[in-house]
């Protein structure tokens, strides 16, 4: 296990270009060998609903006029990966997906709301297990 | 001390769900014997006034419909803790606290202002020193 | 090179108090004798755009009535550095800027549009080679 690096990454939010800043980076490591966990918590579990992915918006409205769908078109031009496809190339590329307990109950999601990629739910301390071991650790 | 990991949270934000996860997460670690050190900074400096923590909205209006204050609802029926009393539970695990003094000064929040909780004042150096040792750096 | 701590950090955000927040941290950090990455991307990389650092805006705007503007006065007042005058502190004090390749595609932003302080260009894979010997990595 000696030069095995790990990340860990809590996604927060539910917005379209934070969660794919997120799956960017957690595919990134996991290709180049890291160990990756991504934590899903508040508004970042919305995400990995059944049809959140298509759903979650940019943060900001505008950027030189940029929206959503103008920004999902721009995307596809230049051949980069939608927030679905993401999610699949994380998964295969080993990148553990752990659902947030809490915000379970609070938003009142069942597991059978989630997509079938996450498999695992945790509390903070399954969190704080992986970020101890973790080299880069974020929250987006 | 071999063996004891840290943490170091920067709380930017003042929205309730975020100021929500970051209690959480530093009680969380202070219980399993992590040193944790939590710095407010920006709009996380206004969930340490007094009366700031009770005043705090969710960055999202909604999910499915969910308000600040259906949201307080929730988390009452399901005993999830408000976030006076994460803060409260924090300071009993030893969770060290300290206000950007920067901060103070721009937005002009004289010590008597934040609750008695926080009783520490330091800057970037003081945040500096505490996540170079730190295992798990989050900004907020 | 033993002793030599490193930051990293990713600047998604366009805000004004969130790109104050990583050029102070990142200026504190080069300051200290740190190795200091920062990697601009989605609404980050606006700020280092031409003129970008000047029309950043604050992420709320209110906190007691304070206002962008006004904000901006109360640091003046208070000398405090502006952005343009922190992002030219961390250039001197050795910060490397990296823009993210992605992004400069995504929002077509051609290096010519990016200010001269700006001199490398990466991917993710840039970002995790310095992240990965990070002591504290954070995304912003």
């Amino acid at each position: 296990m000696t030069g095995t690096k790990s990340m860990s990454i809590i996604l927060h939010s539910g917005d379209l270009d934070k969660a794919m800043a997120a799956f960017i980076l957690a595919a990134g490591a996991a290709a180049k060998g890291m160990n990756v966990t991504m934590f899903f918590t508040f508004w970042g579990l919305g995400v990995m609903k059944k049809g959140g992915a298509d759903k979650s918006k940019l943060s900001k409205m505008n950027m030189g006029g940029l929206g959503t769908k103008m920004m999902k078109g721009v995307m596809k031009k230049n051949n980069v990966a939608t927030l679905t496809e993401l999610i699949s190339d994380c998964k295969e590329l080993g990148v553990r997906f752990v659902a947030c307990e809490m915000t379970m109950s609070l938003m009142n999601v069942p597991k059978e709301m989630l997509i079938s990629e996450v498999t695992e739910i945790g509390g903070v301390g399954t969190y704080l297990d992986a970020a101890s071991e973790g080299h880069v650790n974020l929250f987006i």
